[in-house]
């Protein structure tokens, strides 16, 4: 492949705007569109507004823990419309800082929306006219949208999706939320801090159902704690605004709750609606073509120089993944990368309560598993919020996993990643001085506990 | 040297609890002699305890940065006395936890005082009786006492230790503190939270005198903003208990400050006052004998056959430096280590506000720098409480020392520690993906952003 001249990037979510970036960088001219609002749903209606609600309603969860056992009073009120405008205004700033250093990398920014793709040309309709942009790589970066099925996708009116919930300047008083990944968690423990009472359903037979099964009991008994009605194992007849405007869930076998709101948070279809990309050699995951994830090659190619990156190519729909892959695809088509795309492990986390960290393997049957509990740290014990625990997964005698559930669990993302990235062996472990006192220490007495076999 | 079998161990703080428990593991005959509770500085009255008051009242600081922004309202009251008698309990719990493993691991616990040493033999003295405890090998962990100098210690009135100042079950009105180092800053932000009036002085010309001059200025910035009346630079003429019983810190100029309560946290001197030693040849690092560290060599030996961990050495005044010392130590004495001690950089943290923390060389003239401001990080946003930067610090194209001082900076020592310790380069900092959002992509922003040198 000849090294492009002429990058093109579709999206400015994490994946598009690194891409673009890095593109740059590598001596490309490069020109990225976009027909929204800079930073993809990471910024806009995901991972950074979530961190700004249960941010701002952090004294309310402190103050319930100390409570709980007499070490406290008093009254927290949040002022969320306040809280609404200050997120409105750090999003806006963060999207002018954006664009300032796009434009200092010399990136040409577009608003538009890609209509078409053709040989070496990427079609753009701005307003009311349609530019042909002649690419020698093309970057797609398209994102996903929520997921919605017959019978329960917002309506706009008590049924909701994740943007409208997330900008909510009054709690509701009820809150019924379909869906316990990342999301609905999050959301969950947001809107009761705030005073909802909260209902949490799923199909899926546990909560956080992606994460390990002891993940998820923990996850359950900290959530019955906290009194929000977590159900998995439920299956959904229908989720309709009633007449009195109030949303009506009615679940399998009949029984129906009424909330104020409801959110829909099911899950992500993939958003690359292109036409002209078959042609040009892309293939899709799946037959439905308003949902299907673009399959990429090891390059994360998904047609000849073209690429797919972040949500839309369904690896892992998480902004990190897409910002590592949008850097790689970049250097890629610049000839600056030759050897096929191998970021390592990726960590996840969610931010409720509890929270949860993993990276790398979940435990399965014959793999090595040690683990400690976040009882005996001192610091969740201070913080009054001890549930949980951190366990290692451990294949011919190196670290292949590990996952915390509990009081922080996140903040050890970065160096689970590290542990895991290079397999570590129990000498490593042994060898690396933790801070005292630290949550991370549970981690370490994880890593140092005895290996037993998973059966 | 031939390897021990039977080990004495002095002192049960982290150095000498971690030294029994490896000297065990080693299969060496393990005797621990303490002469008060099991824990030492770090759990009685220093890391943990100040760790259960911070976290009693994150609450109060988390209200109050929202409250600033108009982003809520409301008041806590933490109810002291109910904190530490949770703390007391939780502390007791603990030392059992800690005697139990003891006990499993087949280690004879003395209570009792190290009254002198011989060749071969530890003289304690258990209530009226002096016992003589042959030994192998010895390892001292003797740990280390607040410092105090005439006109400036503790009167058991007014003017107090650390240790009667972390149990009060009521916040006095007002509080000076003389010592800006972790205590003092931990502590101030404590009661502060619990509405006294907080006066800090230290002689030093800043706060953090230990840290980087740039950390110290955001130290500065922070508790100006909190309310504290901080004041580095200044000499202390005299700390009294006045008539009416109140403290009385009188500055040289003359200036006079009264307050309900004062705390002494001017530094530690060891306590190594052990009859015999010096005759086996250890040897002191300071002329005045009943405060001077204990010299070690490479492998911690202070005299043949005699270790000397944590404190008691002046090495690295901090737990996790004391368990990774005892540990080595414990490992050495059995055969099990032949080479130096060498456990890499040791992370220390704060954990007041701002928490800082540091791995590794601080900047001076000629290193490369590369930082980044916590200004721009979303959770840093999200919990309204943005100042500080993270910094890196460079040599031979090697990261060698990390800082950070701003919200949640502790959650990082780790993930510093494995950096400075391995010396990775820009391109491993590179390669690694960091979970989005989170605090330490400040720090992932210091190590690439662009490296200028030092003047």
């Amino acid at each position: 492949m000849t090294p492009a001249k002429r990058l093109v990037v579709v999206g400015a979510g994490p994946g598009g705007y690194d891409a673009a970036l890095a593109g740059a960088a590598a001596g490309l001219a490069v020109t990225l569109v976009e027909r929204g609002k800079l930073g993809g749903t990471c910024l806009n209606w995901g991972c950074i507004p979530t961190k700004h609600l249960l941010a701002a309603t952090l004294a309310v969860d402190a103050l319930e823990a100390q409570a709980k056992q007499k070490l406290a009073s008093g009254e927290v009120t949040v002022a969320l419309a306040a809280v609404q405008a200050k997120k409105k205004k750090l999003l806006s700033a963060t999207q002018s800082a954006m664009a300032k250093r796009l434009e200092q990398a010399g990136i040409a920014l577009v608003t538009g929306n890609l209509s078409g793709v053709a040989p070496g040309l990427a079609k753009v309709t701005v307003g009311a006219e349609t530019r042909d942009i002649p690419f020698d790589a093309l970057i797609l970066a398209l994102g996903s949208r929520a997921a919605a099925f017959p019978g329960v996708k917002p309506d706009g009116k008590a049924v909701l999706g994740v943007a409208p919930v997330l900008d909510f300047a009054e709690a509701p008083k009820s809150l019924v939320i379909v869906g316990a990944g990342a999301i609905g968690l999050e959301i969950s423990e947001v809107y009761r801090r705030l005073g909802a009472k909260v209902t949490l359903v799923d199909a899926a037979p546990r909560l956080a159902p992606a994460e390990d099964p002891d993940v998820s009991k923990v996850v359950a008994q900290v959530m019955r704690r906290k009194g929000i009605d977590a159900r998995p194992g439920v299956k959904v007849e229908s989720l309709v605004t009633d007449e009195a405007g109030m949303a009506r869930l009615t679940l399998a076998g009949g029984e129906v709750i009424v909330a104020e709101k409801a959110l829909v948070a099911i899950g992500r279809f993939a958003a690359t609606v292109v036409p002209g990309l078959a042609e040009l050699g892309a293939t899709f995951a799946d037959a439905a073509p308003n949902r299907a994830w673009l399959v990429t090659d090891d390059t994360l190619q998904t047609a000849p120089d073209i690429y797919a990156v972040g949500d839309c190519n369904g690896r892992t729909l998480l902004a990190h993944a897409a910002s590592s892959q949008g850097h790689y695809a970049a250097r890629h088509a610049a000839g600056l990368e030759s050897g096929p795309y191998a970021p390592g492990p990726i960590p996840g986390c969610y931010y409720g309560a509890p929270e949860i960290m993993r990276v790398g393997a979940i435990a399965a049957p014959g793999d090595g598993v040690s683990e400690a509990a976040f009882v005996a740290n001192p610091i969740a014990q201070a913080h009054a919020d001890t549930a949980g625990f951190a366990r290692a997964v451990w294949r011919e005698g190196k670290v292949v996993g590990l996952t915390a559930v509990g009081h922080g669990a996140s903040t050890m993302g970065t160096l689970a990643t590290v542990i895991v990235a290079e397999g570590w062996t129990r000498e490593r472990c042994e060898a690396l001085v933790f801070p005292h006192p630290g949550l991370d220490e549970t981690l370490r007495a994880a890593l140092l506990a005895e290996v037993k076999i998973k059966e």
